[in-house]
């Protein structure tokens, strides 16, 4: 059983037996496969009698959206659960605990957050997190600040890159969302009744060279360890807790990639609004916690970054350099706008996309959700070389509403 | 004899007549260790008899400047046995050709260049290299271009900069280059009558603001395979051949370190000829030899970086996004000049100098010469964020002179 193969639950269940002392002995488990991932197997795991449960996710070599067509390799798996392991010492408590790693079979044994909701679909409930923005903040400054030139030693920082090397999941975001939105490519996908905005896209000069700056820091720049897919459906939430999974698409890349991939998200809920709200007035109150959100964590990030760098920084240049912190975090708020601009634009046009807007049932609401989504992505894609305060990502997207 | 050990003479005679095929069976061969580096032992083997020769090198597993307190891997063999392969299929001509490589000895066998004379040796005595600019920008273009996401596979690159990954020779760089200079710390060195303006250096918050962005882009940025120590002493030299040697700092870095080594090493023999020429004629026409050799090795780079983009390019959106090349070669020219401003202003306050500053024997002119140096240096650096022309690098020389 330990050439790799993808598992049956009858053979998950056997693995999950074997785990010492998490099940008790004899128990009598249920397994489930609940993946709803492209790339990966999902099981679910449970004892009725002791209530115990986890989660098994195991690396598939293809990508399931494309049958077997698109190998992948099983690396991923190791990725996953190394990025894992060192979010779960930086942040205990927002990334669920790793029991067991299984090389052989790319298997990774963690724990179970079923009583948590995918945040994409919570924000289409309507839930609002109140705690997000202090747990997304510190999630995202304690692991891009200590895996970073300024927090980690810098020649140990150099294996960490080379342990994560990444080609085959970075090459997915380069093709997906630095490339294809911006030419007509055939893995472009989008609703007929907007090809006149897609097509703008592919014509737009301005565009396509903040787009190729983008892409060529996704390409070069190793400043800290990503997750690399921080989207609202990697992030399992409740009112009280917030757990980021799924980091398979870790790398060292650039900050504002990790950053950006947040507001994108709530921003393409923030469009998608057009249906999920009920009336106006829940609507316009809906969207104004998502941009109070958005502000309130970069805020607080920003906040806890510079307190990180100002009591661990270990680098005497960047920290005795009068203006550099000023320099820099300025330059990360511009990748994150310009970044988030491409997540937004490439769930619009690209391959794939996202609940918060292909699942409104109207066409009308969704054709004017998609358009505004494309006018706030591309308005802030052009804003990434300039942006001085994350007040200009908000006038963008109430900009686009306006209009 | 394979376990590793610092070889004899001895030693490298019988491996160098067991290499089949290059001596003549029997040969006598003599055996001479010419390293002057600080972290090599370099034998020069020759036949008398059939005129062929050849070099070692070998790798020791410390700097020799600092007896055996300062530990380096063994790997740099490696990576250099490894980038001089590349080299010699990128730019064959301009690098020695390799014929063996040992692992456990951490020895390359190499083509023997004794006919050729070190570059900086060459300009202290007044040579010129008239076909320079085309060799060394031929060299870098094709080494930088090939090497990056422009020009190679980009799933490939990332391979690339995994077995490239040299954490400990990149050390040297980021605290010799990038951080002692601008404090008090015990590895400078530096002339007790320069001592004013060495303090400076320590107190300019304007510069330490653009060599902490420089240092950043050095820790960060992964751009290209570089060479990483492109010296004058790097390079062999003969007015008809130049042959790039000593690839053992390479690493995947900003383009602009590799073309700003080759401009400051220029530059500190356009300071050092306070004493290299004889009268002020003659300096003043050396000094505006090596202005030219500057501009003409910016711009038969820039053009050729710029051919091989159009020619050869092999990411969509870099080629299609119309200002990005344009964007892409300004930034890599405000780089060169912020990179040779570093490389200049450590040769003169550092912990490692060099011969066209140091070995003027009258006091006054090595002085001068040291205050010229950091002038240009200074001046350079604090251009790393504005130039938009080659032409500011010859002002900044041509104005530290005229003071």
């Amino acid at each position: 059983m330990s050439t790799y193969h993808p598992l049956s639950e009858q053979e998950a269940i056997r693995i999950a037996q074997d785990i010492e002392g998490f099940f008790p002995p004899g128990a009598s488990l249920a397994c489930r496969e609940i993946g709803d991932g492209n790339l990966n197997l999902v099981f679910h795991i449970t004892d009725g009698v002791s209530g115990k449960s986890l989660i098994m996710k195991q690396a598939l070599p293809y990508a399931k959206v494309v049958g077997e067509s698109w190998p992948l390799t099983l690396d991923r798996a190791r990725i996953e659960s190394e990025k894992l392991l060192i979010e779960g010492k930086l942040v205990p408590g927002l990334v669920p605990a790793v029991y067991q790693y299984n090389p052989e079979l790319a298997l990774t044994v963690m724990e179970d957050l079923s009583d948590h909701v995918i945040m994409r679909q919570g924000l289409m409930n309507g839930t609002r997190y109140p705690l997000f923005a202090d747990h997304i903040s510190t999630f995202m400054a304690r692991t891009l600040f200590f895996t970073s030139d300024l927090g980690m030693n810098q020649q140990e920082k150099k294996l960490q890159v080379k342990a994560f090397i990444n080609p085959e999941l970075c090459k997915i975001t380069e093709d997906l969302i630095f490339d294809d939105p911006y030419t007509d490519s055939p893995n472009n996908s989008f609703n007929p009744a907007i090809r006149d905005a897609a097509e703008a896209l592919w014509t737009d000069g301005e565009l396509h060279l903040e787009v190729a700056i983008l892409r060529d820091k996704f390409l070069t720049n190793a400043q800290a360890l990503l997750h690399g897919d921080l989207h609202t459906g990697s992030i399992f939430a409740t009112p009280a807790s917030t757990k980021v999974i799924d980091p398979e698409f870790a790398f060292y890349g650039p900050m504002g990639f990790d950053v950006g991939a947040v507001f994108a998200n709530l921003l393409l809920n923030f469009a998608g609004q057009e249906h999920w709200s009920g009336d106006a007035n829940a609507r316009a109150e809906f969207r104004q916690y998502l941009l109070d959100t958005i502000v309130d964590t970069w805020h607080q990030f920003d906040e806890k970054f510079r307190a990180l760098w100002n009591e661990h920084g270990v680098d005497r240049l960047a920290s005795a350099a009068a203006g550099y912190q000023e320099f820099y975090m300025r330059r990360l708020l511009q990748d994150t706008i310009g970044f988030a601009g491409c997540k937004i634009v490439r769930r619009i046009v690209g391959l794939s996309h996202v609940a918060d807007i292909d699942r409104i049932p109207d066409d009308a609401s969704r054709e004017r959700a998609q358009r505004l989504a494309l006018a706030i992505g591309t308005s802030l894609i052009k804003r990434s070389r300039t942006a001085v305060s994350i007040q200009e990502l908000i006038d963008a997207a109430k900009s686009a509403i306006s209009q």
